[in-house]
């Protein structure tokens, strides 16, 4: 039998377990909670909606909303150069969703909360034709650190973490689209595309880095976004991380993959950043310590737009918008 | 001719107005902001999803969308004894929404930003087939002065603010409920339930309070989260705070309207608080200096419930829940 839900059920069965007992929750029984930070740091706040639909689909695992979450606004922290503290929750939900569902989704938020060592600290819970999460995360970080995206200068190397395009093929293979890839890599996209992981260099590497975004409308778009009209950037082509299987599934014409596709696609949740080249050998050294994989791909110019090694400009940066 | 409307489009010509010059808001060009929060400070936090079809109507006036996620969420920021510092929006908006709303909606913030002294830090725009708003709003007060639902003490007063049940008649008008009332009076209270205003008081008297919640779920099951089953309330009916006119509409039989049905509706906005008797004249001072209506409603006693003054037992106290 399916048991009646109630915000009450939902709150204490499901959601007390994630405040992990700090002070300023109240155990979840108060109009609203505190935050901790330590003296000599900031707050940094970020705060983003996914919508079914358009974010994920009605069917999708809800452990997968729970990583969506976490990714999308870890990796916002990240490109702030901040670590993350805190978050809280707004859940939209439909008349749906049971306990099977509510029980997934909060394990999954209560194993993250763990891996990147934060809390609920409180929330919202809505009825709603259509499911939606808005999460707002809290973030530390002293005032000099905070990265932003628009402090790159003049001969700054580019540098992207990760590998670029493993959500885009994963999105490819759910939508049946005819790909020669074997079922172990298959997974592995479809993984990659459920499951995206933040990348948390930005906090690491605050004090070399200049600007810093992290990809989640698509490597062009983003980068423009640091460039902000005011510089240009020199891209090597050969140099953009990606994975050896999406590059055979390039060089393959049948497949209909290439490289502006997937340097279009959002949901990467890598970083693009930029940095004085003094500093080559300690990011290197950084990112090795860290085991993260890191790629030099260009430089920042002075003239305006995003080259090709040959300078061709690459034209058509455009980036999601949910409403073009 | 209907303007297209984009992400880009209302951020730059709705939402950057709303930043007020902040340097944690990189003027919206940021993938995150932060707060500046005084030393010896909490940052309190507070978040609210309204939704269409559950908390407003889809053609109601834009800037009551407005004022409602302002009222929502000061009044718990009141509620926990502080006062308002920046708020982030997350706005979820269907493709009917075009200039004309968005600017009667921002234009409202604005207003309700320099009345409150706040700004926005940052926020998120998506679309979906349903209109919603998340607002995540951030509050300060000393760790001392912060409040919560579950401090009173045995014969502490039980305090409200304002007059309870406007809202309630407001919806009721809007219903189309017959009722004797004059036009005049019926403006007021659809005004009340459009338009609501959150009762700052906590802020201001958090250093006599023990315990406070705002009534946004009735005056029953709020005051019955304050008991907390730990000790109950002998409530003097008559010091209940209602106007004239809904007096005389109880009074009128044929009206239908009670004054259980007033306790038992959310909306109201106004503070419940519990303090210690000796500082009844110290509270009455303050809210008089500062032209708050406030009224002693009974006092917090040993036995368990919510009592009137005859020592009846008040039963069914249930509150809002969206899914019951």
């Amino acid at each position: 039998m399916k048991k009646k839900i109630s915000e009450k059920i939902i709150i204490n069965k499901f959601l007390k377990k994630l405040n992990f007992n700090k002070s300023g929750t109240y155990n979840f029984e108060n109009d609203a909670g505190y935050l901790n930070i330590s003296k000599n740091y900031k707050t940094i706040v970020t705060t983003d909606t996914i919508t079914e639909n358009v974010d994920f689909f009605k069917n999708d695992p809800p452990d997968s909303i729970a990583q969506k979450i976490f990714c999308i606004n870890l990796s916002d922290l990240s490109a702030m150069g901040s670590s993350p503290i805190a978050y809280s929750l707004n859940l939209s939900i439909t008349s749906k969703i049971d306990n099977i569902w509510l029980e997934k989704f909060t394990n999954k938020l209560f194993l993250l909360q763990k891996k990147y060592n934060i809390y609920l600290i409180g929330g919202d819970i809505s009825k709603s034709r259509q499911l939606s999460f808005s999460a707002t995360f809290f973030g530390k970080a002293k005032l000099k650190n905070i990265l932003s995206q628009n402090k790159c200068n003049l001969d700054d190397d580019i540098w992207v973490t990760g590998n670029l395009g493993n959500s885009y093929l994963g999105y490819k293979i759910f939508k049946n689209f005819k790909l020669k890839i074997n079922k172990k890599n298959q997974d592995f996209y479809k993984k990659c595309y459920l499951y995206p992981e933040p990348c948390i260099f930005g906090s690491i590497a605050s004090k070399f880095i200049t600007a810093s975004i992290d990809i989640s409308d698509g490597f062009y778009g983003d980068l423009n976004k640091i460039l902000n009209n005011k510089v240009g950037a020199k891209i090597i082509k050969k140099n953009i991380p990606i994975s050896k299987s999406i590059k055979s599934l390039i060089l393959d014409n049948y497949s209909q993959i290439n490289i502006d596709q997937i340097l279009r696609w959002g949901d990467d949740y890598q970083l693009i950043f930029t940095a004085n080249k003094k500093y080559k050998n300690k990011i290197n050294n950084l990112a090795k310590k860290n085991n993260i994989k890191l790629s030099n791909v260009g430089s920042i110019i002075k003239e305006k737009g995003i080259f090709d090694d040959s300078m061709n400009l690459i034209k058509n940066l455009s980036s999601f918008d949910h409403f073009c």
